[in-house]
């Protein structure tokens, strides 16, 4: 079902970057239809990505959410490994004092970067990562502080506010990473959603100019707004986030809203 | 030493609001000639009131560090305290969950407010207040933003960004503020200097107007401003945070600069 005016056309295109989450996934449960419209796009020779503001999962976590996906472990990327890939493009075997869990550990360590724990007197460091940190408190929050202040750059892996849980919403980086700029003047740089360096990420990986290229995902200010700054065709599904009525009132404008990526191939077949 | 333009006659004022550290105290030493200042302007007839932005102790630890100093506890005035009396204006009895140590949990309670401990699943209250925490960790991040979605009003206590110590800077609330705002939308409202909240109170306690009154200081962003912000005349003292090199750089204009808290009455005397 096509709840925009006008028709998509999957042929038109030759890579789609899926957002996960809402997407493909809610919670663990798979939506109904998602692998086979990946399986089914693949089949006519689409490029398929799969990309998530994640960074709590190394790749290895990662890829085994996908076990019954048509999907090769390149063509799984999220915010962990894209800020080391970042990082380790910007400045090799970088020394990286990191706020987040064993997940971003794991992909600093795959991209020949050395982590570094923070702590209250921390050693001297090239960036500061600051990602989903449930270990975070105030000895943390005082040698972030004192990293920055010493000129070390500062990554956030993404803005994420809140992260919706069973029992209660619980914060993401995005406030910490606020205050570290006020303390310390610091502008961060952002890898994850709404900024385009994830997607800027996809397109080179899939070998495909951003016109060729289709962001589908459920929210207007993560997924649309990168597929827009990345200067994609944006498609938003209705399985997650964002309802119509939240389309109606935003002035981010996808160009074209489905129900649900099985409506990506429903569409093209007509 | 008069290091401005212009004299200054202190006796053209009724009362004089002094902040502390870097006017009065340098650490826990006192200041050469501030005790006989003081002594000097209320022989005079003078009102003095001594307003600080630290929000860790209670009055009574407060007052210790003025045991020796000619003044009443009425005139000691601080971040923790004026919290607790503006909460107790708006909302008496209210409930009021607080990110801080012992101090600010006395001052609430000797307002008749009921402190309540921020946890991961925090029960109902009226105000979230924020001030200096050292045992600050995710958790309380969690539980401060699920209060503050739940409608709470947030209150900092001071928007200072770094407490200089002998081991190092360490954080103060500013940044964990901006962060909650980031998180929730709820813009805070801020007690300390910079805003004019503390010294209006001191005004009103001093039974002086705005024109009446000198706000002393040695920090232009946080005395002269507020001072400025309440409508008084300003005067920055050279023996702490500022230097004559910060006066000139700044767009802050303080209406007199002077070398020590002494050179009030020296001026006064020629």
């Amino acid at each position: 079902m096509n709840v925009s005016q006008t028709r998509f056309d999957f042929r038109r295109y030759a890579g789609f970057v899926f957002d996960v989450d809402g997407v493909l996934f809610r919670g663990e449960e798979i939506i109904d239809g998602a692998r086979e419209t990946l399986r089914y796009l693949k089949a006519q020779g689409k490029k398929v990505f799969c990309l998530s503001n994640n960074s709590r999962n190394d790749r290895y976590q990662y890829a085994e959410k996908f076990r019954s996906f048509p999907l090769e472990p390149e063509e799984l990327f999220h915010a962990a490994r894209g800020t080391a890939e970042y990082i380790a493009s910007l400045h090799p075997r970088a020394r990286v004092a990191f706020l987040g869990g064993e997940g971003l550990r794991t992909e600093l360590q795959l991209h020949d970067l050395t982590p570094v724990e923070v702590t209250v007197n921390p050693p001297e460091v090239d960036f500061l990562v600051v990602g989903h940190d449930p270990e975070f408190d105030y000895a943390k929050l005082t040698g972030a502080v004192r990293i920055l202040r010493r000129g070390a750059r500062l990554i956030a892996v993404n803005m994420d506010r809140v992260f919706p849980q069973a029992e209660g919403d619980i914060p993401g980086p995005a406030g910490l990473v606020k205050a570290l700029e006020y303390y310390t003047g610091v502008q961060a740089t952002v890898i994850g959603k709404p900024t385009p360096t994830l997607a800027h990420l996809a397109l080179r990986k899939m070998g495909i100019s951003a016109e060729e290229g289709v962001m589908v995902g459920d929210s207007l200010l993560s997924d649309i707004a990168c597929g827009k700054a990345a200067g994609m065709t944006t498609v938003l599904v209705l399985t997650g986030e964002a309802s119509l009525e939240d389309v109606e009132r935003s002035s981010l404008r996808p160009d074209f809203v489905l129900q649900d990526v099985t409506a990506l191939i429903e569409e093209g077949e007509t």
